[in-house]
């Protein structure tokens, strides 16, 4: 007898170093080892914070991807790469799993340098198709013989990039097979209905027969025939008789679905259906997040990502300050209430930007569209020629994808769309790909915009509040983490000086001006008396501030974004 | 009597100073305006230059529009806007026509600066339909009524953005109309064959009881009967029976066509019916690039924008030297010669961006992805890392759609992929939505990416087999227009010091080389002896460089950017 016959339940995870091991086992004991695996999860992310609902829900479907394929050869692309924790777990990195989001320890998403097994990096949604599909492209093209795998929610598909990818593909003809990870979110009206009762033929490898049963079925009445020769005329239409969810058919996939995705059973029959197809494939999963925690299946929103909790009680255990987000929900409540102009646009990201309040009281004036940064720019510079005042709440990271729109749809036309830049700056523990450091950068050297910097949540209320009565495109850019609660009011169009000093000046941006104000009181102690000022008007830089600073000798600045194209080179290039 | 039925054939444009004065014709001289219309295109487009194949396609579509729709109350929104040339001509500016793309005159594209009938800025594609639902939510928002309708292509309509689009208006279940202009392009598979048969039906205004003529059919018969109970399960799978194109169904629009967009009796019928329906409807036309001209309509391609060019032969009236984009595709093609790793990649753009022969002696090894600029990027993360070399191939304002993706999906992971970007700096009659001038501002500030500017085609032959010889991300980036022809090599990597000098020095980013190079001249004439340095390698500003420079007092840049975040601005941090 060898480990894995000799295994008492809930023991099979300790064997498995590799995806190799997992093959080892027989395909009943993949169930007992789902459930040590969401153990692990749970005793684990709820110490180290993380991504638990996805994850949760997608350890069977991991599981059985790594049953059927390969990997490394084989490559299995994660879209987000926020559910990849069970492909960590079960590709060597179980033990270092209590370091994940740690500094030196794992990645929350998926990292070529961290293991063999993560084909790309990951972190930003909808790129897994067009990843996929340049690694099944160079296979071809090297002759080489792997399966390339993308793993992609609901989600993710609403945004463009993956549309552009799916797209693609089909008319790539490549091998290649997209995994859509359904988890409740629903991304067609048709999705459902007809498709789940045929879900049982698509995914069992005798189900193409099925076209021919139905055509012989036609076959044998008039009528029958009558119709198969209309709808038979573009040959493919036939599919139309026994698949309503024909939107990935259009884009040239074959469909295969939906299966449950908590049947380890059922989902390794549908993968290796998947293998034995030439073009692309997908398959439809339907999961459901948070599956094993109760909590979290009450409410996945809320476990998505989470910091430190109580198992028991599911309560957070860490002290909670009000944030900037929170500042931002509030300040832009009371606003609209005084200004029925005012609409609020997020990205798929209602809580994470604190608009919940704001949905909840003006539901005609939020609008969702989707993981979309670029069409929700676009759609606010739409809003915005109509005499209305949007508000795109986003991540800094996620306007990236929205930089073109931003120039072309916004700037250029000169129209008022506020922007909510929250996450502007380091963010922590997400990791190189959700660092909010690019923002100033990359909005510096847009012609007609504005960047406010709030200090703390006084700040904040105005600088939204004068955002709204200007009529030209306006950043406010805030981090991640507590706003110091202060009321006061003040110019943000103006610098302010907190302290002044003679020889010395430290300009600060931002909630960095905390930072700073301790360092100068260091300085103080020490006999040295900088100036202290607060930008908070970052672009454009305003004559104002060049003329207090003309005085000084030597300029500090302190700002939380990369030095390249910040606001220190930016005001240095003004001075000089 | 009253003019426009005094009026003899092909002279009712003159009388046209508005849209409302169109609807003053009967539809039967709707056609003669037509060949009018097309007759001012030619004379007009083959002097000025311009956009000419899809402005001659979308004659009696635009005529059509402004016969039913009254702008500027009721919007158009022209996607990409180069086919808005008839539009400017209905709306008050056939007289300026003439002055087309010309300093001060008209612009190529759509401006709201231009006239109240232009509804929002266009230049790059695909934003038409995010852009519309924002016009069309805020219009009822405000309890308005009007109509907004879409004008876009199908090559638009490869764009993840159209899809954002398209996916929110569904949800979002506004009043909007979409017309997909579809000309030639396929954009899917099953587009034609039955729908094209249901054409007629579907545009006319009768064509909703189709739907419930098709139930009695097959009530009548048994089997009729079973499929009509198993199909209509889920409601709307009925339309399946008569519909065949479902993707915008899918998507949540009522799709109406195909009509022929060249006859505007049609057109006109169906854009009638369109304006009945209460939530998104799609209005599929079809129309054929550079109607009317046969040398456009044989070759829409090269006719899509062209320079000055002889009516009678369609040959240019110009001079053309070896483009800079010509010397791109000549050494890509030799390069790919000696290493078969080197792929290529474009966004829809082979001829443009000179990789036509590229594509026909590589048929496998070259990808083009469609309007995709942000998937092209994330597809060439793919291909390179599997050992393949990828260059994209793109302008560089369109790589703008893709400043995310060259973060994430190239930068982070530091993934070799080459960045071939035309259009860089000034690209003049285009117009602001086209100029290249950000380039160096977005990648200046980006990890791991290193950016050749070669002055002439030698310098190009060198930028690029130095570039796919690194192992790391590289731009090359340079201008529209004509290359200097010289041969020699150089390492792109070092500066070039032309002439030392002492005091001065002016410091060039490619081709500005030359023009920096006769102030120089003249500079000497009046005894002043400046350095004259092309710096080849943009960024990262090189050590070599900077020691080159510290014996100046005085250093000028020379750079086709905008100064904000461009290399001036760099080196000026660098050395301070």
């Amino acid at each position: 007898m060898i480990w894995y016959q000799r295994m008492k339940n809930k023991n099979y995870l300790k064997h498995i170093k590799l995806p190799e091991d997992l093959k080892k086992l027989k395909i009943s004991q993949l169930k007992p080892l789902a459930e040590e695996i969401r153990k692990l999860l749970l005793t684990s992310v709820s110490v180290t914070g993380g991504h638990l609902s996805s994850n949760l829900g997608a350890v069977e479907l991991t599981i059985a991807l790594h049953y059927v394929f390969n990997s490394p050869k084989d490559k299995i692309v994660w879209d987000v790469g926020h559910q990849s924790y069970v492909h960590k777990i079960l590709t060597g990195r179980a033990k270092s799993f209590c370091t994940l989001r740690k500094s030196g320890g794992l990645s929350g998403f998926t990292r070529p340098s961290e293991s063999v097994h993560d084909a790309v990096v990951s972190g930003h949604s909808s790129t897994s198709v067009s990843s996929a599909l340049g690694i099944a492209c160079a296979r071809d093209l090297r002759g080489e013989n792997f399966d390339v795998v993308a793993v992609i929610g609901d989600g993710s598909l609403t945004g463009g990039l993956a549309y552009e990818g799916l797209n693609n593909a089909a008319s790539a003809t490549s091998r290649l097979i997209v995994v859509l990870n359904d988890n409740e979110m629903s991304i067609s009206k048709n999705v459902g209905a007809l498709s789940t009762h045929l879900a049982v033929l698509r995914s069992n490898p005798s189900y193409l027969n099925v076209k021919k049963e139905v055509k012989k079925v036609l076959d044998r009445s008039q009528i029958g025939r009558m119709f198969a020769r209309t709808i038979g005329k573009a040959k493919t239409n036939l599919k139309y008789l026994v698949m309503p969810n024909v939107f990935f058919e259009e884009m040239g996939f074959t469909y295969v679905g939906a299966v449950d995705g908590h049947n380890i059973t059922e989902l390794v029959n549908a993968l290796k259906t998947c293998r034995q197809f030439e073009g692309p494939v997908l398959l439809h999963v339907k999961t459901q997040k948070g599956k094993g925690y109760e909590k979290a299946e009450k409410s996945p929103e809320y476990f998505h990502g989470v910091e430190r909790f109580d198992l028991e009680t599911g309560e957070p255990l860490y002290e909670k300050g009000k944030s900037f987000t929170s500042v931002f929900g509030e300040t832009i409540v009371s606003l609209a209430e005084k200004n029925d102009k005012i609409v609020a646009v997020t990205a798929a990201m209602t809580s994470g930007t604190g608009l919940s309040k704001f949905s909840q009281k003006f539901p005609d004036r939020f609008f969702d569209v989707g993981i979309a940064e670029a069409h929700a720019v676009t759609f606010c510079a739409g809003l915005a020629t109509q005499g209305l005042k949007p508000v795109f709440a986003v991540y800094s990271t996620f306007l990236q994808r929205a930089y073109d729109q931003i120039i072309h749809d916004v700037c250029i036309a000169n129209l008022p769309v506020v922007f909510a830049i929250d996450r502007a700056g380091i963010v922590g523990a997400d990791g190189e790909t959700h660092q909010g450091v690019f923002d100033l950068s990359f909005l510096s050297h847009i012609p007609n915009m504005t960047v406010f910097a709030p200090k703390n949540a006084a700040e904040m209320r105005v600088a939204f509040n004068t955002a709204f009565l200007m009529d030209s495109p306006v950043a406010v850019r805030y981090p991640r983490g507590c706003a110091i609660d202060e009321e006061y009011t003040c110019d943000m169009t103006e610098p302010e000086i907190f302290s002044d000093g003679e020889r010395i000046a430290v300009v600060t941006v931002g909630e960095m001006f905390y930072p700073a104000l301790e360092a100068c009181e260091q300085l103080n102690a020490e006999g040295i008396f900088p100036a202290l000022i607060n930008v908070r008007q970052v672009f454009p830089i305003s004559e104002k501030l060049l003329k207090i600073l003309e005085k000084f000798d030597l300029i500090f600045t302190v700002e939380n974004n990369t030095c390249d194209g910040g606001f220190g080179q930016k005001l240095n290039c003004a001075i000089s």
